[in-house]
């Protein structure tokens, strides 16, 4: 696999465009990807009980396993918007498939912005042309920027792989931002694909890519009203049909596929909400993974923990707070904390590490928290930032 | 019941000090109360699996359901120490009974402060002489200044009652802080009365007001390593003795208790970290208690929402968001959220609040959510606080 630069325009058979329509007060906030065939498409959405009306008609879509397009716009979630909010994203992809001479039940959307609010449906469709228009296959760039909302960058990566001799491209780009906690800022991420891969196949490789990527940083990203994350494959790289999970062909695909994914979630938590520190939580020796998760969780949310990284104060002891406070029947005396490398605890007391080398230490900008628990083979790695002050300002107005 | 002025010493039969022993840089540190009985004494303590010396050696005293005597340090929490922490606390325990010339066995402890130091047992045995000389009917304000730690004010209760002719008296202390998230800064609270209750009773009594008050702040305040609430009777009131749940003399007792611990925990969240609002999160129509409480807590503990308050912005799709996430099967279209007594969505929809309204009802100090769910009786209250820059500054030195 060799990561490459591009956009998720990289792979055959994938269009793009992103335009600025007027829902934000600036930037782009109407993207659109478009498939020349008729893709095989997966799809993973967000948990929450209000799930958005674009989740609704997304969910619902990629039950055939096929699309040919999606539409996302930033600066309205359409959450909360009840029967309206259904209609009124019904009617963005009644006029996209009229102008992109598509069937409507291919075009799958997405939509991220403030809750609560009806989606301005007449500004959208005045942006459908020019969108359309400017589809293109260098117009990935576009469509990354066109869906941030208060991400400071783009976040886009590209894998490329040789399956049988074919050589496969996977293209992606998200927005994140706002992942200091359990919250509630929306996760979209767009996967497209050369590979030719059965869309259950598909489904199945992007459910657990994105169970070991977005559901590993910060608190499981599938919690806000609009969270998504869409794969189209084109099946334009020629390569033999993936169509089962244990072949080696698969293995190859979902390998670049966590590359992609993983290189994204990372993308968003090093643009995390006024982060200042990127913070890595490896637990290892858990039950099983959900054990392991469970404990890595408790520490990437504890704002005590995440407010002592920001002020580079080695205070290990929330740490251990947090992993004794996070529900699991763990043997204190068998459990070991390092930070930055370093063994702070072990054998149910401090291990006497030197505050000044650990201090010095945690100047870095990566921190790296491992714990072992000694009761089985269960592990999990999360990704998370620190807690400062600029992320409450961020999040205040 | 009538809350009153005055400290845990208000009750017949106690007396307290505080004195500054050396293991803060500045401000008192060590507090002793000594009941002049063998009170009936009860207490509940944190269900953190890496608990502090002190709380294992205050629960396993506290099996006898009596009590002489409670020392409290501030400035280290004796938490991760090991063995030796067990040793140093008991040292600490040993030494107070030969000065106050009391059994061990009846002498409990608590400490709060930082995590992984030992505990300056010199320095405590030093201050303990001028302790014991300081006891007095008045100490009780000495020994709440005592044990705080980044609190800003003391936080006191003092209720009185009549029972059967006889006035009873409860009085309690607390500190708390770092009240903004599921978080990990020690809660303890001291409670004293003089009336006469059998330990059994209190015991429960004392379980379920900690359970409609302390637990009710923030997250379960039962998480840190040290968090720790004890209970002193010394039935000098002369009271016929409260040893039925049910009766009608325990739930005078119960209520004024109940009002003590509330009032305490309110002290708390209003003195929360950095904080600027008051918020109280109402959940009413849930399938039960816990389910309430899970939900409430969902609220409580969303920075987002938090961050929210604190920049006075009426964006209430972050407490659906939050509830939607919480993992309870609601049904979105029964669900009815208002802030500040507006209702803000119903019917599966945002009901039209006007923003500039809601605006400058945010400006309050006090700030309500109610959420109705419509899916049966089951009620919470739960106080927290806005998440403030202020906050993050605290707590990352």
């Amino acid at each position: 696999m060799k990561q490459v630069y591009g956009y998720i325009t990289a792979p055959r058979g994938f269009r793009a465009a992103g335009v600025s329509c007027g829902i934000k007060r600036e930037g782009k906030d109407l993207a659109l990807i478009v498939c020349e065939t008729d893709a095989a498409a997966a799809g993973t959405f967000t948990t929450n009980r209000f799930c958005a009306a674009p989740v609704s008609l997304s969910r619902e879509r990629l039950r055939s396993g096929r699309a040919r397009a999606v539409i996302v716009n930033s600066g309205c979630a359409n959450s909360c918007t009840g029967e309206e909010g259904i209609r009124d994203a019904e009617r963005v992809i009644r006029s996209a498939a009229r102008i992109l001479k598509l069937d409507e039940s291919g075009i799958c959307i997405a939509s991220t912005g403030r809750i609560g609010s009806r989606l301005p449906v007449e500004l959208i469709e005045e942006g459908l042309e020019p969108l359309a228009a400017g589809l293109s296959e260098e117009g990935g760039r576009d469509a990354a920027l066109a869906i941030l909302t208060t991400d400071s960058c783009v976040k886009e990566a590209v894998a490329r792989i040789n399956i049988g001799g074919a050589e496969v491209t996977i293209g992606g780009m998200a927005k994140g931002a706002g992942m200091v906690y359990p919250n509630m800022a929306t996760m979209l991420a767009f996967i497209t694909t050369d590979a030719a891969v059965s869309s259950d196949c598909l489904q199945r490789i992007l459910l657990e890519s994105v169970e070991r990527s977005f559901n590993c940083i910060s608190v499981d990203g599938d919690r806000s009203t609009n969270d998504s994350v869409i794969a189209l494959a084109s099946g334009l790289a020629g390569n033999s049909v993936i169509e089962s999970i244990g072949s080696k062909e698969a293995r190859i695909f979902e390998k670049a596929l966590n590359g992609v994914t993983g290189t994204l979630a990372e993308q968003i938590v090093r643009d995390g909400e006024g982060a200042s520190k990127f913070i890595e939580i490896i637990v290892r020796g858990a039950a099983d993974r959900t054990e392991a998760r469970r404990l890595a969780f408790a520490v990437a949310n504890s704002p005590l923990f995440k407010a002592a990284i920001y002020g580079e104060d080695p205070n290990w002891g929330r740490i251990v707070s947090a992993i004794g406070a996070a529900g699991v029947a763990l043997d204190p005396d068998r459990v070991e904390v390092k930070l930055q490398g370093e063994c702070v605890f072990k054998g149910g007391a401090a291990c006497g590490a030197d505050r000044d080398t650990l201090a010095e230490l945690l100047r870095r900008y990566d921190v790296a928290v491992s714990v072992g628990l000694d009761r089985g083979a269960g592990e999990a790695r999360v990704l998370t930032c620190d807690l400062t002050p600029q992320y409450v300002d961020l999040n205040s107005s």
